[in-house]
Formats: C-alpha cells, structure tokens, sequence
C-alpha cells in the first residue's frame, strides 16, 4: 500500500482509527469458545463489523504466541481474511521485532512476505543495520518506537542522550537511514504534549498512536498537536473497542464504541 | 533451571557453549530437504552431535518465523526434543521481545509455559514495566540486550545518556527491577573491551556473549574480561559451527568445529 491511498481511504472514510485486535481467549464473549477458531471467529465478527469505521487493524503478535501453533493459525487467518475481503485497509503486525541484518530480514520476510502484512513495528535499540532490512521492502512500512505509551517509557527513552532526549535522537538519526520515506514511528497518547517536539523533527511522518481510551490518552490533545496537511495518524484502540461487550452482542457494541471515536474524529476533521 | 544447576553442567562438561540454532532453508544440507520437517530434522542431528560440548542452545525465533506455521511447528519439536532427551541443557528463546506489561505478560507465557523455554532475549527500550512480567517467572531468565554486537550497537547503546553510555544505564537500572536476580544480559563478543567495565556493574551475572567466530569476535579477550568465579559466560557461535559443512557429514562436521570451541574453553578453565 501508498501513503497515498492510506489518505484516500481516511478522507472518505472521515476516520483515521487503527483497531487493536489483542485477542485474549478469557476475555471474548463464552458462547465463541466453541468455535473450531474462537479468536478468529471473534476477529472476523469484530472486523466485519467495524472496518467501515476504521482505516488499519493492528493484532499484537504476543497475544498469538501465547496460544502456539494455534494462535500463529488465527493469525494468519486473520491477516488473510483481512487481505481477502478488506484490501483497502492498512495492517499493522504490532511485533516490535529488532535484530542483527541477516536476522532481521528473516523477520520481515515473515510479516511481509509469507503473512503480507502492509506494516511490522520494530525498536531501535539495535540501531540502524537492525531497521534497514526492514526498510528495503517496497510498498511496506516500518513503524519505529519512539516514544512509548507505558510508564517504562522514561526509563531510557527520556533520558538525555548526547544533548538530547534518547527518542527525539532516535527520530533524528533514521531519518537517515536507508528508505528512510518508509518509516513510521510509535508515539503514545499519553505522552501528547510531547507532539509539537516531535512533529518538528518528522513534521509529515505518519505516527501510531497507541494508549488513546483504556491507558488514558486524549484524542484532542494528540490531534491538536500531532495533526498534518495528511492527517498523519493513526489512532489506536484495543480493549475499548474490542471488549465492549463480553455477551452475543459484543459485534455490535465494539461497532458503536468504534462509531463514537470515528465521530469525534470526523469532527476533527471537518474543523480544519 | 537454576544457575548452580547450569554452573554445575559448565563444570561437568568443561564448556561454556551456547550453539545457536539458527536455521535457513537455503543453507542446510541439500539431501535434508526431502524430511517432512527439514528444520528439525537438522537441528536433532546438530543436537545429537554436540549435546556433549555444549551447554546451551539457543534458536532464534526469527529463522523460525519466517517459514510460518511450519517453522513454529520446527521450533516446539525443537525445544520438545531438547527438554526430553537432554534436561540438563540450557535453552534460549532468541526472541528480542518487549511491549507494555500486559503484553509482555503473554509473550512470557508463550516461551515460558507454552514451550518451556528456559530463557528468553528481551530488548530494554520500553523499560521496566516491559521487562518484569518476564521476571516474575520462577526458575526462568530474561536476557536483557547489553551491548550488542552488530555496527548500530553505536548508534544509540555507546550514546551518553544522562552522564553514562546508554547500555551502562539499563545495566544499572535493571539491577533495581524486581526479581532481577532472574536477570542475564547480551554482550557481544565483538566489544571485549567493554567488558571490564560492564563487570564492575554485573560483576555476578551470566552474559550471553554472541559474535565469536562468523563476527570476528576472541573468546581469549571475552574471558580476560569476563569471565567469573562461577564462569558467568555462554558464549555463542551459530553459524561457525551449524554450517561447518554442507554434505551429509555435516553432524560430524558441527561436532568437530564444537570441539575446537570446547577445548578452548576447557584450556581456559584448567589455567584458572
């Protein structure tokens, strides 16, 4: 997919709302545990429900793993099933995966290659030869952590760093990096008033924004500040919208919880 | 497993030697790949071969990842096999995970309980509360990303980051988590200089050292530096030892480049 048609698809869809699909067996409704596949049965109930509301979906890769070989399979269902009947929306494998190169590469070959995902989420601890493997696919997006939503986030990130705050270095220096135009970055909600520093480093990137709604983040003051000519964000939420409903109903309350952020953010829209 | 149960096996077997499992498709041997499963098929006779001068294994996830279902499915008989047959071997998940806590929480299951790892690699950028749910696991480890031994380990580890290189600080910080006496770390063994430093800081713990060999790492500089009363190395080589030859002799190959290693530890340990 093109930065391009991501914006399309925003501005007809007056959303820019990227929905979590962290799928916890002891949390979906009890009547989809007798499903051959409950965390895909519930996966497909919720997208069909809501991908009219939102432009990307965003399963956490842990929240698989933790099931096996099982989970791997309600993965690639889901991307598959995503890919199939919903190709104009964005997907994110939220993996936060990082390596040496050779290594790497193995990695986006697994997302980008054998599950087509349009994106993968990698940490920068590693540096640049641990991204840029990443970044050598055409038509894919790598989206770096910047700075992250959890209150671990000023354990190292914040720190000053050779003059500078430990994330705002990391902004800095990939920007330099190979393919470089096909980075993204993590900033989380929480950490709003941080935007104005941030989008002045990478004025027109495209940031997730996770920790709007259950974590606290406000959907205002991240637009306030983080807002570009292309929107340039992709606003996220998990359990707010997926965990609605615990009963048969849970479909259509996650799509009215989707409905109430997807207003605000048409109003945000048409406000500018 | 405990630490004097792996001391003790280092003792026994006069060898620090971690072999990392790190299997590609397009480098094992040629006759392999008519087996049902050609991953496993590989590393039970890289197993077999070697379990004797070895006292860890450490497959990375990404080389597994990256054949989808399948390679996952190669990875639980992997560890299947490793934790049945030879119980006394130390077994690493090279996974670089970490995400906010709840997430962390089911990245821990899947390699703790799901596939009973004994430990698991795990990146520092998103801080505290995105390392202790791998802590909190009785009898298991979290290796923590030191310094690594790939080029961008100077890109944001060797940074002074308030006072102190970056990689000094999470060794520092991650001493006050909890349970942190559950705690390994990364140190490649292409920075044997560092390593006095970083043993006034974890003058006790274990490091996993990868980078002798392929790298261009010396396991004489390594120990110099680090080594300890209780040895506190695993020293890694994959590919130095995996791939010693392409042809059906490969086993025997990988125990004789195993050999090498392990007599050069054990020259190490007798002059102590």
């Amino acid at each position: 997919m093109s930065i391009k048609e991501l914006v399309k698809q925003i501005n007809a869809k007056k959303s820019f709302l990227c929905i979590g699909l962290d799928v916890d067996l002891n949390k979906i409704p009890e009547h989809l545990l007798k499903e051959e596949d409950p965390i895909f049965a519930f996966n497909k109930q919720i997208i069909d429900a809501t991908h009219h509301l939102a432009v990307a979906y965003k399963p956490n890769t842990a929240f698989y793993e933790a099931y096996g070989i099982k989970g791997w399979e309600s993965l690639g269902k889901t991307i598959s099933y995503l890919n199939e009947k919903y190709p104009e929306i964005f997907t994110i494998a939220d993996a936060k995966r990082g390596d040496i190169g050779n290594t790497s590469a193995m990695y986006a070959r697994a997302f980008f290659e054998d599950m087509n995902f349009d994106s993968v989420t990698v940490a920068p601890y590693m540096g640049s030869d641990s991204v840029e493997p990443f970044l050598s696919f055409e038509g894919k997006f790598t989206i770096l952590l910047g700075l992250t939503s959890n209150k671990g986030a000023f354990d190292f990130q914040t720190g000053i760093s050779d003059g500078k705050e430990l994330y705002k270095k990391v902004l800095e220096r990939s920007r330099e990096w190979e393919n470089s135009e096909r980075l993204m970055y993590v900033v989380g909600a929480t950490k709003a008033e941080y935007l104005a520093d941030i989008r002045r480093i990478i004025p027109d990137s495209f940031l997730l924004v996770p920790g709007v709604g259950a974590q606290g983040g406000s959907l205002e003051e991240v637009c306030k500040y983080g807002i570009t000519e292309d929107i340039g964000l992709l606003i996220n939420s998990s359990r707010g919208i997926i965990y609605a409903s615990s009963g048969t109903d849970f479909a259509e309350a996650s799509r009215a919880k989707a409905e109430e952020l997807q207003k605000q953010m048409e109003d945000i829209l048409n406000k500018r």
